[in-house]
């Protein structure tokens, strides 16, 4: 079970504890310890990554994951799996005890984590009563309420997280860092943007995987930039074929979308979301933790996947 | 959401802390502030409950709960009951952060609530594939296996987390009460025992509902007796009849119950499980342990439901 589901990912969420970490530290080598531990705390967030993902798509239920089978779908699993997640979670709390329990940021480690997993199922329930409460209806969809979304959903986890963890491992106090959870936020919002953006536009070869969030009538930044654009006639057909499973909707939907210059709205978007990033990195006192901010950014500004 | 899953239980958890936390202050009466912490560790237990009876009725396929349908059989809820459960989870920790963070046992209290978390799901982990692991087959259940599923899954969080709880409040390491923990977890697993035996034996008007462990293929105390007492026919009765919801099956069942004695059977398990839990309970050095393991005794010993 461990195998199957914390295996597979691309790390990301994990390493970036061990490279913040680097960073704050500033060129300094790390002790075979500090390398240990970063790595430790790194595993702990794809280890809760594994807990949401295998809850998440029995929630969702989703067909696939990381190229295999959705854990739930496995013969001798099923409803097991919800148990299973659980027993993912907890292993986190037993990993921190384990390594930590000694350390003098020990309490507020078991805090964060607790912090962001509330954070992260707000996220899911705020997703879940959005996208799935009696019938489909898109004029629920905004794009504060896909802000919303996002930031509780993704950002404080894959974001925010990995870097607060290293923050804590070098002994800083994560309330005076509050400045430093809003860029990582931000930049949280800006990734999931340039994700559904991606989902529709970038070539599925390069993506590794074939978009479906037209299909699965899923609150995307495309749908509520569409809703934005649409003139009257435009809004009936994106009601009409939003959310469809069959081909000729999903063409419509796209057709409308490259109508409206969806492709020209996200550039501007990731334009000013990158200079406004920048300026806030910028504006940051500590040159290390500019460092930290600055290298989460370089690794997902522009990129095709 | 929370109050149709975390109220309408009998709370015996969550009292049980405001009274052994009582009995640990020997008579002296509790200020405003100690009522109102031991209330809230209470719920916290109440909280964990409910996270684990809205997930176990979910793998269980279960129908009702005390007496309403189970939260994921209502018409809008579904699959985000996985969520649901997580957020009454996350909000134990919401409550101990909020009223406990300043407190010197702040930390032994979360490594507590995490643990107790960790053995209950290890507990349904392998109840669970005790239970549904390919075929039905009745040579899995033993005496053995049915302590140790009933051990994690319920005496942890049932018995020994509300008196470690108030023994937390009270100012003492749980390190030095090992002895305490041993003596719960065994009335924990005589409370189950009894569990066992009342969903057969009991009038279902006393009881409040209609037991249904033989259809359910349960690995009861009662069915690993009978297994331990079968002669070679005998054991031929029970697997071609066990665990099926026809009631000419649960009849032949329920013959071959009160043909073994199993109501004998368990007298004397009750006699015995009482007279080794006073032992254990009089050889404690202190009086106001004596008095609170005493109480929780007392509640169940003989009970009719």
């Amino acid at each position: 079970m461990l195998d199957y589901n914390v295996r597979g990912g691309k790390l990301n969420r994990g390493l970036s504890v061990v490279d913040s970490y680097k960073l704050l530290k500033q060129g300094q080598d790390l002790t075979e310890k500090e390398t240990f531990l970063s790595c430790a705390l790194g595993w702990c967030i794809e280890w809760l990554q594994a807990y949401f993902l295998v809850l998440d798509d029995i929630m969702d239920n989703s067909v696939t994951r990381r190229g295999q089978p959705c854990w739930f779908r496995k013969p001798k699993v099923g409803m097991i799996a919800i148990n299973d997640g659980i027993l993912l979670r907890n292993h986190i709390h037993r990993i921190l005890k384990k390594h930590f329990r000694e350390m003098p940021y020990y309490v507020d480690l078991v805090d964060l984590f607790n912090e962001v997993e509330f954070q992260t199922a707000c996220g899911q329930m705020i997703d879940l009563i959005t996208t799935f409460d009696g019938e489909k209806d898109l004029s629920k969809y905004s794009l504060q309420i896909h802000r919303r979304i996002v930031e509780y959903k993704t950002a404080y986890y894959s974001f925010y997280l990995p870097v607060a963890c290293a923050l804590l491992m070098a002994g800083e106090n994560l309330e005076n860092h509050t400045d430093v959870k809003t860029v990582l936020v931000d930049m949280g919002i800006y990734f999931q943007v340039q994700d559904d953006y991606l989902d529709c536009f970038a070539d599925p070869e390069t993506l590794g995987k074939i978009g479906t969030d037209i299909e699965d009538f899923k609150c995307s930044w495309l749908v509520v930039k569409a809703l934005e654009r649409c003139s009257e006639e435009q809004t009936k057909i994106l009601y009409e074929n939003y959310g469809k499973a069959e081909p000729s909707n999903v063409a419509k939907v796209k057709a409308l979308y490259k109508e409206l210059d969806l492709e020209g709205a996200f550039m501007e978007y990731e334009k000013e979301s990158y200079e406004k990033l920048t300026k806030l990195i910028e504006a940051h006192q500590s040159k290390a933790i500019q460092a930290v901010l600055k290298s989460f950014l370089a690794k997902i500004y522009k990129r095709q996947k």
